[in-house]
């Protein structure tokens, strides 16, 4: 079944100790559309300007995305640009022009409104909810969000926690949402606030999943070298949905080895600046990492 | 087979944010033999004082553990006193008492001198050196260090590292130690020192296994509540002597079972303050837990 994904196409200006590399393909939608790609077919809705390289246009159809919910707008593509430190954990911004994203609406051509499976990618609340608003009963909804909605949006976010099945977010982002240090803790106050399935991300350290049929520790890949993190997030999110839709059976059924797709597509994210590792990866590929994923869990 | 280990015995009085306890039974080699004695015997040496309760003492011997080479010396136990902050993961010395462990010196028991498999539990690595000195060609030396010796004993610490065949330390020790923050970066320069099994303790993240067989991601039993988690790390490597001692085949086909089980003998110790959970633990808690891992890592 088909994915839509709703999020941020931008352009990502990223600096790290050892490289330096203007204007990338970047963007929650851009990360997990892609990521979802390898999976089925993906809907994406984003919004880019007229500076928006015709060579990322061809990135997304290379990957089979439907374009027809991308708007194309007079004025600049969102630019982010960021710089890490030395141990790739810690990031600072350097530059946000919001640009043609400033007054995006995300309208969704009639086409997108059936949509099985829906990833509210990290965008504002209220954009998420926009979504939701112009949706005909998706089967499953997955949420992703970031500190800086929790810090200026808590309220909107809190709303949309009802209306959607799965929330993902990361440890910090768990901490300060429910104050609690213990993922079991933060986990079951997450679900009181609505979501059946919760997600909580902890970097190298995989993720956490507690669901109608419980937990689930999902590893992350291990990798030697990390060359740019950013889009991990969103590369899981995306490839979490994409196997989801793709498979046979429940989500119950098949959301483990959804998250370890996530997982694997995150790790090659992380090989490459933006996406260009990602978009190098074949399906072969992700299928090689998930069985060394089994291996290294074994016992 | 038997298992000896060698270590520190200790009084601790313990703070935590909501609770204090004094004079606990404590130690390097107290965690770790009775985390051991779960598996199979277990011969003990260190040394304690006049004031050492005799409670301690009944409790080693309820868990079997064989005390010929527990010194009793003139003077005080070693006297540890630490608090911990709210979190649970960041702790301060309070007051350290060396006592009768100033002079200490392993001395082992001819009887104890032929034990296939070692525990090098957290005391000096002179001391772990002069341990081998004694042994007649052990099976398996697992050595467990801290970063106190990575500070004050660097060069007795690298030279042991030539003598054992598996070396256990933390992240943020392995990250003094090779200069690297990435894991497999770490464990290969720690390869290059000696030891043929590497593991690097990430606390609630859990450990990785770096072994002639390849890597292991060894979980963490994940915990609702972490009351005291002195002694966790001996458990852990208690648990995981104790399980290869008494496994049989190789320990390349033991050793991940082994760091499960250690791993579950960690989370009961953090679950109550000093031993006071892990004394209570019966064998079938322990396969209890591990079948609970199984479930939870499966996909």
């Amino acid at each position: 079944m088909s994915v839509l994904i709703v999020g941020s196409t931008a352009l990502d200006s990223i600096k790290t100790p050892s490289a330096e590399n203007p204007r990338l393909l970047g963007g929650s939608a851009s990360h997990a559309a892609i990521a979802a790609s390898f999976f089925g077919p993906v809907k994406l809705v984003g919004v880019v300007g007229e500076d928006f390289p015709k060579r990322y246009v061809q990135l997304y159809r290379k990957h089979g995305i439907d374009l027809v919910g991308l708007q194309n707008q007079p004025g600049k593509t969102f630019h982010w640009a960021g710089e890490y430190e030395i141990n790739m954990n810690n990031r600072r911004t350097l530059l946000t022009e919001l640009g043609v994203f400033e007054k995006f609406m995300p309208h969704l051509p009639d086409a997108y409104k059936s949509s099985p499976f829906v990833l509210l990618a990290n965008i504002a609340p209220s954009l998420q909810h926009f979504v939701l608003d112009q949706m005909r009963r998706p089967k499953f909804v997955v949420a992703d969000t970031m500190d800086l909605w929790l810090n200026i949006a808590l309220d909107d976010l809190i709303r949309l926690l009802k209306r959607v099945d799965a929330f993902v977010l990361n440890d910090s982002e768990a901490h300060q949402l429910t104050q609690s240090d213990n993922v079991f803790t933060a986990l079951k106050r997450i679900h009181k606030l609505g979501p059946r399935y919760v997600i909580i991300k902890k970097g190298s350290h995989g993720s956490v999943l507690s669901s109608p049929k419980g937990f689930f520790l999902c590893p992350a890949y291990p990798l030697h070298k990390v060359v740019d993190p950013t889009g991990a997030g969103d590369s899981f999110v995306g490839g979490l949905i994409g196997h989801l839709a793709a498979g046979k059976g429940s989500v119950d059924r098949n959301i483990r080895r959804a998250m370890i797709c996530g997982s694997v597509v995150a790790s090659y994210c992380c090989e490459g600046f933006g996406v260009t590792r990602t978009t190098r990866v074949r399906r072969k590929d992700i299928e090689q990492r998930i069985s060394e994923l089994e291996d290294l869990v074994r016992f």
